[in-house]
């Protein structure tokens, strides 16, 4: 078996690149797309679900797991893992992004962040240390160090204020969990909002420390289609070639295929999970609401092309009556769906990469989406 | 393969039988209990999941099919077994508990029922002939008559005039598809409140139609469970030896238990389902609710003794978590266990009656729920 933590490329083609990652639970794939499983649940989706629909790997959130059930009891439990029953891979983000969305009253300072639940109102505070200690009660197979997800609209001297303590919050993360300490791999988190040389010097200083990987942090937060690209398409290549890059809650398919396209390993976004339940559906000819009426006697299935269960099974007729009458079984069968789409289509890029492919496969995604793709590269 | 319609009894244990109805979808042995599935769907459980449970027959609600999504458009898919991928045994209820239940402004006439819509308030009508269309429709397995559920506490002279047009409903549903017309079966209710008399009276007089089997209805009304045991002793053995009896809405695991015991054959409730989204549920050792604290660290199964999913693959602490964070999965963990539960106690007595250890295998449910058994005979 490879050492874990080790990164292997198996093809690239143009800035596209599929390799394999060794974890604690096994490999994952990349270009992988990492169903969000906030509390230690995929919403909806049980394990055997995600096994068959071909997750590979889950993100856990920090935040919610340390309010609820507790890091600790999680890890009196045997860590995520035994807790959920998904025995492969997890990532854990570091809670800072919930923190900022989620939380009320936080107060930034050089030693962490102060917060009060969005639960019962209790006061928190999460340090570079702290979320290193949750995570490893979670027993995660990726952390990520803490970081501050600079808003949208920050003005660029508070952004680089803000990515110098980012960085010095990933040295203290490295700090708190020397390389080799243990199984668990640390990632670092670059930010630099949405200006060019502090997304290059926030690269420049995070890959000094000995990550096991690298993210781009503090996009899809608000900015434009194009800003995003921009970044995204700029930001991409100045990480190190020889370690995963994760896109870290980006994003819509078309999203993802750019990324991928821009060299990007790895990604999540509740997107998939969350349109389900608002009935929108991705298909292989672009997005459907499956609340229009006209659904209402279609007997075909909601993608032709997709061989989920939900479509194997089911028409959109009876779909959209579930979704009518909120049956907690549409959100079940809408996710199974969406999240399989999502699947098929990082597999569909691994895949294409390899057969040096993959602007064939990218013109495809632009050809459903024209109106998004207009906005990118 | 036998006959549509055919009852076969395979060994009788004192009152109890165990036997095989056959139906246009397969056959159902009995003493079975059914899954409710009022719109369509099992809430929160796929036809997937229906089947690794067990279940042999669901049952489907008429008012609300032919509220939403319509029994037409139903019919139009190819029936309820196409429309909802489950391709063995549905039987449906006439609508007419519902309508008395769920619906504003009822008015009961000679006629049928007129009643507005818990959806939108529109006015609709029930007749005999009408629920007969709208079953047949939705091409159930076993379609029941319309019926009257007197309400508890109508005086004598209220229920001896309703069960008079009981039975002239009955009448008018069996005349509006005469025997041998389809492959749908068809069941009569006899009704007769909480007097013994009126029950012999309605059982009299529906057994002289020719129906494929006959329900005991107006139980579980809120009338006391020594009170419902009594009537429930009473009459049942007034009903056909030779066709299925069926106790409707009913019930705890112990009056389904008592419920075989008196000779039924045939069970369904709401209960599993609704208990299990509540955090209420059936282990071996009696009821559980999973909220409480004790089970906030217990690594243990739901129930070591049970072979679902639920119990197989995740710890009671980790329910508890989930039905805490008010998770999707929540409910469908938990109504997997539930409806195993109910399933796997219709099975064992009738493994127990075609052995002749009935008595032995009532005494262990006797013992389960002690305060139950002690109101009831």
């Amino acid at each position: 078996m490879a050492n874990i933590g080790e990164f292997t490329l198996h093809a690239t083609d143009g800035k596209a690149r599929t390799g394999v990652l060794q974890t604690a639970h096994g490999p994952v794939r990349t270009p992988i797309f990492m169903p969000v499983g906030t509390v230690g649940s995929v919403k909806g989706v049980a394990p055997d679900d995600l096994d068959a629909i071909g997750a590979e790997i889950i993100l856990g959130n920090t935040y919610h797991l340390y309010l609820r059930p507790g890091d600790e009891l999680v890890a009196r439990r045997g860590g995520l893992h035994e807790f959920n029953a998904w025995r492969k891979p997890i990532l854990t983000d570091s809670g800072g992004f919930q923190v900022f969305s989620l939380s009320d009253l936080r107060r930034i300072t050089e030693e962490g962040v102060e917060f009060r639940s969005h639960l019962d109102g209790s006061k928190h505070m999460f340090t570079p240390e702290k979320v290193i200690s949750i995570q490893r009660n979670l027993n995660s197979d990726i952390m990520m160090v803490l970081d501050e997800c600079v808003p949208y609209g920050a003005d660029k001297e508070y952004t680089a204020r803000s990515l110098k303590m980012t960085t010095r919050w990933a040295q203290r993360c490295r700090d708190a969990y020397p390389k080799g300490t243990g199984d668990n791999l640390l990632f670092g988190i670059t930010q630099g909002g949405f200006f060019k040389d502090l997304r290059e010097e926030s690269i420049g200083e995070l890959t000094q420390i000995d990550f096991d990987g690298f993210a781009l942090g503090g996009l899809s937060v608000g900015e434009s289609k194009t800003e995003m690209m921009d970044i995204l398409y700029h930001s991409a290549p100045f990480l190190p070639a020889h370690k995963p890059r994760y896109l870290m809650g980006v994003g819509t398919p078309l999203d993802i295929i750019n990324g991928i396209n821009a060299g990007i390993d790895m990604f999540d976004c509740v997107l998939p999970t969350r349109n389900a339940r608002n009935g929108t559906l991705y298909t292989s000819e672009g997005k459907i609401n499956i609340k229009r009426r006209e659904f209402a006697e279609d007997d075909g299935p909601l993608d032709p092309n997709c061989s989920c269960y939900t479509c194997r099974t089911f028409s959109r007729a009876y779909l959209r009556h579930l979704f009518h009458a909120q049956e907690i079984l549409s959100y079940r069968l809408n996710s199974i769906h969406n999240l399989t789409y999502f699947l098929d289509l990082v597999r569909g890029a691994r895949e294409a990469i390899a057969q040096g492919t993959f602007a064939e496969y990218k013109s495809r995604f632009d050809a459903i989406y024209p109106q998004e793709a207009a906005l990118c590269p």
